[in-house]
């Protein structure tokens, strides 16, 4: 995949999934040399998310392998280009979901460039304008063009930081949007990776919180991240007491559940919002949105604009991801512990360990 | 089913269903006499909705025959209570789909007295507090307490404004609701008695309507009717051409459709909302939503308040319904030319016809 003729690159160490069925296993990955706009990133941490492993394992279309994949990515700014004003050697920055979009649509223009038109250019598995595939955080580096950069204030440590640039983001943005807020009552469906982010996010802009999870295994968690309640959803009363209470929900869950039984847990004008969701489709009732003006929605990531706004509500607020730290020789163990939600609640890779 | 021992009553004819499996026949049914805080009313024009024949059938559940049904009621104050203050005799007024609710619930207090916590008192085949059956519109004259008697202002006439008791309000609530209006483009799925009065008010209210129907059968109609463009549903091309195009779209479809495919033709942040939908639960891909931070919901009429407005904007822009006038022997031949969408665009009995 050397493309020397177009663009000079230079090489760090990564680990990468070579096929849908192999363990992920270190790897060498070529970064493009630093262009004028670019900013190139000595990772520190890199995040973990589900959607890792969907690509590595071709669950969501087939991948382009060898992938390196990561989306959740915080670290120090190495080298800038010539023409970069917005980070500077040295900057603690991070970068998420994207990497680039078409900058020219409604959708961009608006800010909302996880919405492109003509698709957003994703961090990892990704074909790009010159018809290379993007490779993402499980490396030593990166190199990012500044507009995708994101800076991480002080106030909120690199490792707890890199899980924002997904799932804190993923879970803000929808929070931020059906305002979740003072005298908001706000429920969150599953406490993992996403539902732990809600909670401490929903908390600090001062909804009251409840968790909707499948037990009450992780109650004491629950309520020490800032939910006032914490119920079982294995409980059926818990359907029955909690009918017509909620203003907002946030899907975190993207098992198939039962839609038509949260969504009678909103108020008239409540929004469910999934941030995940099956592939295949869900059965819904319509008469439970007919009867209450309800709505079910659904939210991707957040734009760029918005998440800068979050790392420096987290900031603002001391929020940051519960993490457990791992080396990159564990990368493989930690994904069959997410698969089976053995993670309190976001394994971040130390990427000191790609060396 | 008299009950003199409580309350006196008087007798009006009236068209029943007696069964699932009759015609509707000649009926004469019992009112109760005029209460301190009732108004008698001459019904004048009765609207034909889809909900009657679905009652009449027990396609909603088991009816109490006999039931009169009808909840697009248009006519004259004959006589009011001692404590009546908002209507006098005389005074043009309407009926809709509800007679009563809780009034003290959250949603009664906020005027959403559709969505009352205790069921809100329908205007046909709901059960009383003291225990009887309510008994709508396809008769000569019903006794309503004031506060759910609608004025019909000038400048609509009662055949027309009949049907705007019903395919009015629960179009006109979602419109004014997601905020239809100039530099919205809205879509209108299917152009039948609650289609053609979105068409209607989403045109007046100022926004860029576009309707979608099977067929371009009706183009010519709905063109006239206000809308600025039509497409036929059937052909696949429809739903490549306008993906990603509207904000609002207002499905008054009850049949079964791929809901997922109508919601990719949504803006970001756009919404679906259905006013009718089947029994049984629809197929719906989160993904269409999650992709444009789009939203389907559901509205449910409207609250009384907003029935009112609706009114007084339908006179405002000289708006009602087009409808078909027959003679109360009719009923059952028009049912089946509703059943079979061969009507342009509502049935209004003539309630003279009672007689």
């Amino acid at each position: 995949m050397s493309r020397v003729w177009e663009i000079m690159t230079f090489t760090v160490p990564a680990y990468a999934a070579t096929s849908a069925n192999e363990p992920l296993a270190p790897f060498t990955v070529e970064r493009r040399d630093v262009g004028p706009k670019d900013v190139r990133i000595d990772i520190k941490y890199s995040g973990i998310c589900h959607s890792d492993i969907h690509t590595a394992r071709s669950e969501w279309g087939p991948a382009n392998y060898p992938v390196v994949v990561g989306h959740e990515i915080a670290g120090v700014v190495a080298e800038v280009g010539a023409d970069v004003t917005r980070h500077k050697v040295g900057d603690r920055v991070g970068v998420g979901c994207m990497v680039d979009s078409c900058r020219e649509c409604e959708n961009c223009l608006a800010g909302d460039e996880q919405y492109c038109r003509k698709g957003n250019t994703g961090t990892y598995n990704s074909v790009t304008a010159d018809g290379g595939t993007t490779q993402g955080g499980y490396a030593a580096g990166i190199v990012v063009t500044e507009d995708f950069v994101l800076s991480i204030p002080e106030g909120v440590e690199l490792d707890v930081a890199a899980p924002l640039l997904c799932a804190g983001i993923t879970t803000y943005s929808p929070l931020r949007h059906w305002n979740a807020g003072p005298g908001k009552k706000v429920a969150v469906v599953g406490l993992g990776g996403l539902g732990h982010m809600a909670v401490k996010i929903a908390h600090a802009m001062g909804a009251e919180v409840t968790v909707l999870s499948q037990s009450l295994k992780k109650q004491e968690d629950g309520l020490k991240l800032g939910a006032d309640h914490y119920f079982a959803t294995s409980d059926p009363d818990t359907f029955a007491q909690l009918d017509s209470s909620f203003d907002l929900i946030v899907n975190t869950v993207s098992a198939r559940i039962d839609v038509t039984a949260y969504l009678r847990l909103l108020k008239v004008d409540g929004t469910m919002v999934n941030v995940g969701a099956p592939e295949d489709p869900l059965e819904v009732n319509a008469f439970a949105l007919i009867g209450g003006r309800r709505s079910w929605a659904g939210s991707n990531i957040g734009g760029i604009r918005e998440t800068q706004e979050m790392l420096d509500f987290c900031a603002e607020h001391h929020l940051g991801a519960e993490i457990e730290v791992i080396g990159a020789d564990q990368i493989n163990e930690a994904y069959e512990r997410v698969l089976a939600s053995d993670v309190r609640y976001r394994f971040v890779i130390d990427a000191s360990t790609f060396a």
